[in-house]
């Protein structure tokens, strides 16, 4: 369905080409200070046509607020928004009435309606991203005012360029007693996760944080994109200063809310906190994080290869995923498929169309990833607070109880 | 919370050390056969002791019926069902009382709840998912009664060793320019997805289906126990006849919902489906599953990058993906880390513990995606037969309806 | 929240005073014909400014769609709609700004959320239910299109007026061995349910569609809002040719999602169903409805007591049920009341009132009713679809299965 | 389904004659003192076999905790409970294999699902109910300790018997003019409300707190008893210090899920809050409850028609209700009515039932009460602990925000 979210939610409506798209966001806290700027600015980080390196369909994604917000601030109550289409041109995929684009949702689509949009993505189009990004922005301006939050994206790979790119040729079978962990964790990766801002990854039209390989996913992009073709790539994302404790043991950990959050964006393929599935192949003695005491007294770890969270519950260090986004299934080039009756033939789609996702697909990242954690943060300030109100508990072994993290 | 599912729904509970573990499966269609046998199958391929490579706890894991189900037949209302705890040695766990393991749940637990269960891992303890192995087993006997549906697990790779395993030396950052994919999407695996049977697998203790392969994992299991250290692993899943149409766009893609239950799982931190984090690396032209005309009409396609899923939704194709499971964190070789008040010290787990948890995981893995498969096929019904309710529609173009797959 | 249903759902947001209202329809079956004034009917006949006997604001409540439809069909994705908030006087309620308005929710929606709106209602003001009206709408076209449904509201009682009212004056403590049921189910009002049209309540003011009771109800008003006063009133409701089957035991019964839906309507204070509370009065051998055969082989009953609901579930015959709607709160006339510092003294609310809701909720109860029943059916179409799909099962005793109504 | 709640959840499962009854708690505060004998008093205030009024069915009805709680202290995981099915006689019910017991769910189970228990009430019997009781006396173990909320219930008429019945013969088409509400609003009813205790609920073996009345209600038991049929009723409830702000705007209000909660009850048929049915014949000049200032300062009301909500959200009043129960559609008289396949036929039921459920249903109203308190309550938390970390607001005019009850 259109709606993601227990206590924090949102719910999105709108087609490639059709009046408006948009949604509405409930449980948002009451006194919060918010402007449409506030969420413009992650909307213009989002809308196509930023560089030549995404899709020339020129949207300035205006956000229009329709309630919930009274003198800048929030009043606790649903926040209605909308985005209007308005550089539609639905003949540019006239030639995708007969053909079903490879790869695409055109045919499942079809499977599961019974009907389809008459031209475009319809309701897969990225513009269905939209109201996630409006959404996370709002929650991310109270995970910032009230805890501090950080939630910074980028990009960690565009085809075989990979930030800090060290796969080891030595990667092979022979390997198999090698007990160390490799390549996307080295000491730079992990020092990127500390240090790096919002403002450093807009510093590249890649939004990959790092300029000799930024220039390479550059060259990357245009190869495919005068080779009227497209390639994939990756995002990784950091979060900090998240309290410990968030997370819904079983079903509902929080690893599996973010992946659920992560595949739900168009072209993901895959999912990975922490060390992954690198992590896999190393033994537990490595793989452990050690516990420290820092010095406000509080538990935790330095190598938090966990990405911190363990047991499906955040413990307050970084926390840092990777997500795979496919290469886009548009393309100008022609392909050899099927028609939608099963002829045979060759389809070369018109349409605009991005060559590379993952720098549009930044802002969405971080939107989804502010959606699970101020979720998270709804849902265990009900049982926090709960537990706060019980008389102390006498009778339980000292070993049951133990100090809450500062 | 400890509920999965919207129609097809299952709620846990139990720890480690408790009366008994258990689950109420509500929604299960009424009129199917159902024995307490077919539970018992799987839970019996995922309790402790199977072999040398397995925890030395030993439970027998007997499934009790307790409602829901007459005459061998469901109801339609909830059936419950229960797992006594027998083989419990609390005392094992006194060590734990000062130490936090690392990478484990011990932490974040007590951040979480500010209390924990005074022996073993509580409710984060595997026993958890015996409640999850029943529900899949219930779900799986539908699927397969009802659409014909197979769903077989298997081990992928353990530590460095991979099934299939050729990671190509080359695969350096000089293959920028090579837009080919490789690795684990090889003739041999694409194979193996077609032909592998439950059976086939359990031929191994390692459930990995190949021979050569699991003797070389059985080793680096040994290997690990002896070290009195753990090692991680991989599980790929494949699910095939599944029809065509099912997932929910925009937030509920089936991927997602996907990803959500097997990232629930303990001691997992990866997903990916399809080809994954490596279809990233190559071109849409490469990538795109071009459509083919199956002799029953349908279109399908040969390639099946998608991993049977495209724009959310499923498109009839077999449907694959691969969790990767970390080193398992309780292991008894002595660890530099911090007790809970702070102070350092060695920590040397005793207790009883998996070396490896991936051949345990495979059917873990097949009731997640079983009660995927079953919720979102549920929910796609409600679709379906509301559609066919309805006066055909005339006034369309005929490019916006086409017809469904037979 | 602001979201009511599983599988056919809506969301909706707006105050009294923003920008606009909308809702988010989301799960509608595609292939439905729908347009614009398919939902505008419904609107209109909840707007405000209708007749003298409802607030004077003049809002002509012209809904936009924005997605979701094409060429005038539903394409099956979220359908998201808006009224545009026109004739807004907010300098009206100033003298709130003082005063917490008594039985109103201005203290409580403080309470809540320590803060509210500036101005009039906010969320609490009835046109947040523009957006019911509006999903309620197209959940009837479809319920009319697949199964012919009908559902139809009509006004009951205004104030001690009541339609059919002979209440007994022999209605005292004496009457305690008299087995009858009296009063509100009696045989005129039987046929009513049976045969009311929608037509015929609209030819009245007050849609109470009985001519005599109509002119006593509209004096009964009338008196009201000469004396600057308010009064209540109930709503009764028929939804006939709902399918035997809906509702989900335990808790999710048809009559508990009806009243969950009824009482979520702003003023309602009661709810029954069937004979209701005055069927609690009567013995079971005269309450309970006995079978019959009907024409076409279905059981059925002819007493239907029980209003079309038994153990939680539709049994094909008429579902009735009575809605109280308590006098508004906001009145001209002058309140002894205190401020929201506590400071006593009077309360003339300015402002634009109705001064009875009930005839301009006749819409909302058919809008609320739809919304149940389009969602219960989705479920329901979920099992009854599932267990099609299974082989035929022979070896239960022949009492436990039995041919389904046709 | 069979799941209740959002944050504090109970889900149920078992029939009438299988092998237990039981219920899964899950969100629990952990922290909470908690054995079986807090659940087992409410329980044992539910059982059959209670006195002479209640069915003969024994059952001891002993709960047996499986899980969630350690050394007497809840861990905050869910506590799975059960409670074995001991006295069957499956056998009795013999005659109802050939007829649907009129008003019963045994016409309704088949037309949903296809099949139904082979004897009893199957899943639509009281000892459904079992699990709420369980799942609410744990929520009521919380909510008196945290807040000091006490809630209690009482039979507020049997048949025709009302408590302070004082019907007014005068009541006729003749009172339109007059404004006064009557009845069951009557200042004894109201001072019962303020001091009502649940150790004097139970002197009386019909549970009505008034001895003249309770011994003409039990005369009206017998003499149902006696005649082979049975009798409906109504039980009052009262929660007492529950705090001001729960309920969620706009489908979640307070009474909305309190409605909800009721209607699931079997064998209820309405519901009403504060003034109810009888409160819609008042002006609301007369129906408004002025504020006063009550000594701490807070705002209140002394007449509190509302019931302790307005606008869907409570304000710190007492809430109570009245739900209506109609007689038991099983009993032994001979009925004239038809069998399944719809030949008539006359129907005496054997079997054990209730010449009246509303003794026996006090604790279960009790219980759902508690469920929706503890629900919401926990919601709340999520909210005001939300805003209690943002910065202060000093943008708004003054009259937005104002202070907050203590």
């Amino acid at each position: 369905m259109s709606t993601f979210g227990t206590l924090f939610r949102v719910t999105t409506y709108g087609e490639s080409h059709c009046a408006s798209v948009g949604a509405i966001i409930d449980g948002c806290p009451p006194g919060l200070e918010l402007s449409a700027q506030d969420v413009q600015t992650q909307l213009s980080r989002r809308r196509p046509g930023q560089s030549n390196l995404t899709t020339p369909r020129d949207e300035k994604d205006l956000v229009h607020l329709q309630s919930g917000v009274e003198h800048g601030v929030t009043l606790g109550t649903p926040i209605g928004l909308l985005v209007k289409n308005e550089d539609q041109r639905p003949k540019d995929y006239s030639e995708t009435d007969l053909y079903p684009r490879p790869s695409h949702a055109d045919y499942t689509y079809l499977q599961k309606y019974g009907i389809k949009a008459s031209s475009g993505g319809g309701r897969s189009s990225a513009r269905e991203t939209i109201g996630r990004v409006a959404a996370g922005a709002i929650a991310e301006k109270y995970l910032k005012q009230a805890h501090g939050i950080e939630i910074i994206a980028f990009v960690s790979s565009v085809g075989k360029v990979h930030l800090f790119s060290s796969v080891s040729p030595a990667r092979t079978d022979a390997d198999e007693d090698n007990d160390e962990i490799e390549d996307a964790l080295s000491p730079e990766f992990r020092a990127l996760l500390v240090t790096v801002t919002r403002e450093e990854v807009d510093k590249f039209p890649t939004r990959c944080p790092h300029l000799e390989t930024s220039e390479r996913m550059t060259k990357r992009i245009i190869r495919a994109k005068e080779a009227k073709d497209s390639i994939g790539g990756t995002v990784t994302c950091v979060l900090r200063n998240v309290p410990a404790g968030l997370g819904e043991p079983v079903f509902d950990k929080f690893e599996a809310k973010l992946a659920h959050a992560m595949l739900s964006i168009p072209a993901t393929k895959a999912f990975e906190i922490g060390s992954g599935f690198r992590g896999t192949e190393v033994p537990g003695s490595k793989h452990n994080d050690a516990f420290v005491r820092w010095e406000n007294g509080n538990l935790g770890t330095t190598t938090n290869w966990s990405g911190g969270v363990q047991g499906g519950i955040t413990n307050g260090e970084d926390i840092y995923f990777r997500i795979g986004f496919k290469s886009p299934a548009t393309i100008s080039r022609a392909q050899e498929t099927a028609q939608y009756n099963g002829t045979p033939g060759t389809l070369a789609a018109r349409g605009r169309h991005d060559p590379c996702v993952v720098p549009r697909a930044v802002p969405i990242v971080e939107a989804m990833a502010a959606l699970v954690v101020m979720d998270e943060l709804l849902i265990q300030n009900a049982r926090r607070t709960a537990v706060s109100l019980l008389p102390p508990i006498t009778t339980l072994p000292p070993t049951m109880t133990l100090p809450i993290r500062k």
